[in-house]
């Protein structure tokens, strides 16, 4: 596989210069760094540690991710089945803007994934059900199981985000709740789950841009709604709640990955490129047999 | 199938001349005959209605499926969130043997779709919770949304299958379940769901050799569970259960397919050809956008 960068690559990598960038993890590289987060200054466009030339390569190198995402994968839903209890799981957290594409990753990356080993979940406005509780239940009901990868489209997240834009809890309750979410995410991190929260970072641009191509095509008007400009008039207000969310909750068990989102095959390629880097630090070996092979070997040509 | 649909109309749409026995709709040759069902006569190893010309074929002809399944997959999707309440949904039941290749199709047919809307639940032995209600309860429960796919892998048929062979409840109990079944189904149907039933045939021989090949390998010993070798040895109860649960279930609503599987590339390809077959006959259209449409460009390109 080529390991030559894109031309925009570089603008990301500041943090420091040895090793190379190419040597470096995806997750390292997209991590965000500690401190104040000003999203302004990273870029939407970058394509940061992607090891092609550019969109023509991205196909296949998204594809040669498949033999090693697969095995990884299924090395995690084996140990699921031979040992839940201590059986590592995963979660995939996504959020972004509308049009980021959220939804694209879960087609294009995770979409790589055999969906037994997967469980998904699509957090909508909450019930009255959900609102009756405390903001975590729903999410909590929605974590994955043992030897599992969890992905969330939308997530605990939207509390500190739409909620604290639409002042929809007062400022005292959505305030005290990222003090919640990482006290929470380390609880889940302590039970074994390892924690991947993508932020999908695409330019005020872009996001007019797709927005115009699903007015343009009949067959993308279902998911236009008018309410996503009026969300899109709150653009420095979520910005600014993404910012905040973004600095106070990327922690060392659960960090925060900003994926540079206004080309979606890098996206996708590197939400797909982080999933295989998490699963492959949990190094899990094939369940060993339980039972005596030649014995049942013998069984089995007996009947 | 509808054979015109206007500008709605999708590229994937075949005009049929005469249908010659090979152009024939899979779910026509694949579907059970009323009557009898003798599974000794029905070939395992059969490739029929596959347009290619064997295994060599089977990667291409099966990855040509995925443009038009794309497509109609995510206007069911596109439907389930413009009208819910009106909204098919899909359910596809996975049942067969062990080793006949339940989790294989899952990886390989339902995995070529967009996990978004695709729900999948895998049966197990039941907990004592569900062993506390109506055999139909955890299954109701499990049933796909509007404009969603689901898909068992096992199912409500385990309840005439494993439990008449071992006797888990009287016989007057598990011998009501086929009326129960039947009427439930037709509920489900007359809601608005789909029923594809697909049963995977496997010969005796070839499930010997699948399970001989996961004692061979480590990587597959996790697979192997000494029980397997306790239910072959009731594979003439099994076969009895299944021939009875495939005559009295197969109905106009809700009918069998089985499919030959002892050729996974047909098996996996042939789940896949049902499926578009029958989503095609859904015969659904874009959703119509339910605002302005130059309002909305208006209001992005000035947003």
């Amino acid at each position: 596989m080529s390991k030559h960068r894109g031309s925009n690559a570089t603008k990301y990598d500041k943090q420091t210069d040895a090793p190379t960038e190419e040597q470096r993890p995806l997750s390292e590289l997209l991590r965000l760094p500690a401190g104040a987060v000003d999203l302004s200054s990273i870029p939407t466009g970058s394509t940061l540690g992607f090891p092609g030339r550019g969109k023509a390569d991205a196909g296949s190198v998204t594809a040669d991710l498949r033999p090693e995402l697969d095995e990884l994968q299924e090395r995690l839903f084996a140990t699921g089945r031979s040992t839940p209890e201590t059986a590592p799981k995963v979660l995939l957290v996504l959020q972004g803007m509308d049009t980021s594409g959220k939804g694209g990753v879960v087609r294009h990356a995770i979409g790589m994934v055999d969906p037994q080993g997967v469980d998904i979940t699509s957090f909508k406005a909450p019930t009255k059900t959900e609102l009756a509780h405390p903001f975590l239940w729903r999410i909590e009901r929605a974590l994955p199981g043992p030897g599992t990868i969890g992905v969330f489209d939308r997530s605990h997240y939207e509390d500190v985000l739409i909620v604290r834009v639409r002042n929809l809890v007062p400022e005292a309750e959505w305030s005290a709740r990222y003090d919640e979410i990482n006290d929470w995410e380390a609880r889940l991190v302590d039970s074994g789950t390892t924690v991947v929260k993508c932020f999908l970072h695409v330019s005020h641009e872009e996001q007019k841009e797709r927005l115009l191509a699903r007015l343009d095509d009949p067959t993308k008007h279902w998911k236009y709604n008018p309410g996503d400009v009026d969300e899109r008039q709150l653009w420095p207000a979520y910005t600014e709640a993404y910012e905040a969310a973004l600095e106070r909750c990327s922690t060392q068990h659960a960090p925060w990955f900003v994926v540079p989102a206004d080309r979606k095959w890098y996206r996708n390629w590197a939400v797909a490129q982080l999933l295989v880097e998490h699963l492959r630090a949990l190094d899990l070996r094939w369940p060993a047999a339980d039972y005596d092979v030649s014995t049942e070997q013998a069984r089995v040509t007996s009947s």
